[in-house]
């Protein structure tokens, strides 16, 4: 059997729910004869955020990896493609800190491609009827942050494991609080997940198809 | 106990599913002790969809009317505002017909306000975790003529009747055909509905409350 | 030779430059052989503007009535169709009044259209390399309270005066400070009003020309 | 005296103009006493491109270069930050050429980042009134294309280079063809590629200002 470690952050910026951790905690009560799946939430801290991950891939042990974010003002089900080495805070994290242009890890690489299918999960995303779009930035702040640090500890010590961000729009009932914003259900989200999941484990190699953006 | 009319349109434009019929024939299953709904279909066509509201009208002598209509790339639940007295069809609509600058109604004043209580119900939306606003445009398609068509012949006709017009984003699964485009789940349009539906009924007059916009 | 009336705006909601009041001014520099045109500053202000507007209506005796105001987040020059009557104001006016669902013109119609050839501005602005669109909707702030306050004044007391609304972007300064808002030289805002004057004088009876939305 | 090299691009997907290459030859004949503007095309080809601005960079010798893009629908002047080593073409380039998920350089990094101090250059560009914004993503066309070539260049033979990629908006006369769509005069874009340069020239650390996006 696999395991799944899916990871939601707690609210930041003035909201009071962030729609990533009520879809994992949810996602969790989904049960499946070929893998489990272990829900756990992150801080929305710099650095902070990075050794819980760590320390939760080192006691979970998976196969594969999504890491969840908030992405208000987007409409789709974005699966973000590359991590980059930069920490540019626009606003301070949940502890107070806003690091400005320093690196995520000191020395390493300026980015890092998901070592999740993407092409495969976008198409199968729309073929069930999900929003769905590729992205190529996770923003500059907690979110690439984490994302950055999954995909070094992927590529440092835990080779072939697959992992990813996923950036989700906000929840109807925040929508609501933020005119004019898109919004996605919370059952959209969660199956968007479970599309995603199912895809990674089942595909080896990954499409080609088109997913690019002119600008 | 009162009677709901509430319509919907075919798919025009190239999509094979219009999101108001949807919504509408699922509405019609929702039952409650002081109100029954009645759902009907709307062709997509200038000047037959009017005589076919005004025929619905005569047979189920509603109390309330909402005639609900797709606005693909809004994100919201909207509650139309007014309804202007011009036809200017960007595409042809489902018969091949596109009136360009003629009137709705020969002779008919320039615009009718929706007799909804629009501030109470877009409160009341908002409480229910429903992305909702008022909308000052219906557009100048089939969506705009049915509602004038309804408010003229509330105004001419049927004193003290409550008719609107609600527009709606795309699916979920349009929008997965729609790259970027915002959508809402059918769940949330329906409960949307009944809340417009319940709020028209409890009240009398509307509120007062911020609702406009500065341009 | 014919006589043009050209209002703008002070500033408001918290910015310190108005483009339509600088457009305006700008454009009053232009000479012509056929026409004169005299700019006047309204105050962002319910009632006060109008009673203004009227004045100047009085003393300079228009052909043309262009009414200017920003439309912040707006990417084109849009001419506005359709004066409503309703004060619904999402802020304060610049003198802290914030009327609230009441009528800019007690027991007046509920609508005035333009009396500007909309289809032949909006043909003659694309020729000319001026990002243009036709609006539905002048919002419901003191821009459209003085668009139907116009309106009205022609219906009642000037008949055959063209006169109608122009919403523009923000100036290029005011966007540097607004991030990733869309705007507009004052250049392009000017000889786009010139356009628009020059195509409502040469025009007697307006195109019919495809210019509608959808929703 | 310093020799700066900026390219633009020719017309593609179905454009006659290209607003690149508009800006760019303009800039050719701003003249200043502290350095030269040398102004090249470069066609919308994949490789091709890049080997042209390899040999411009040989004949050249220049001290900055620019190259700049159209990103149709953006409305600010923007200047990217990172180059990402993947072409995943949405369309086919000028010579029907289509990759996906092709590596620009074999090989190279996931990504460069930009040597222009992005920080000072945007707020200079704020200060000076136009519109401006930092980049995450330039695509994954010709445009991220041609700036991962020139980092990868300017990595591997021209050490202390100052070079990057610069996104502008549709022209104002291509937006009237594309409706409601925000463009940006020729003007401000040159104006905002001479900030660009002169900054790049006057700084030798960059500022620690925010400039980052949540997501």
């Amino acid at each position: 059997m696999k395991t799944i470690l899916v990871t939601g952050f707690d609210p930041f910026g003035g909201d009071t729910v962030n729609p990533a951790w009520e879809a994992v905690r949810t996602l969790a009560e989904h049960k499946h004869a070929d893998y489990r799946i272990v829900a756990r939430l992150l801080p929305t801290v710099f650095d902070k955020s990075i050794r819980l991950l760590k320390q939760y891939m080192e006691e979970i042990d998976p196969d594969v990896i999504l890491c969840v974010g908030q992405a208000g003002g987007r409409a789709t089900f974005s699966v973000e493609r590359i991590a980059v080495n930069v920490n540019d805070a626009r606003i301070p994290d949940n502890e107070g800190k806003q690091p400005i242009d320093t690196p995520v890890v000191e020395d390493g690489p300026t980015g890092y491609w998901t070592t999740l299918p993407i092409k495969a999960i976008i198409s199968r995303l729309k073929e069930k009827g999900i929003p769905a779009s590729i992205s190529h930035t996770a923003g500059t702040f907690v979110c690439n942050h984490v994302f950055y640090g999954l995909m070094h500890e992927i590529a440092v010590a835990k080779p072939g494991v697959k992992g990813g961000f996923i950036h989700i729009p906000y929840l109807p009932e925040q929508a609501a609080q933020h005119p004019g914003q898109p919004s996605m259900a919370l059952d959209t989200i969660v199956n968007g997940l479970v599309v995603t999941i199912e895809t990674a484990l089942a595909t080896s190699a990954d499409l080609v198809e088109v997913g690019g953006n002119i600008s």
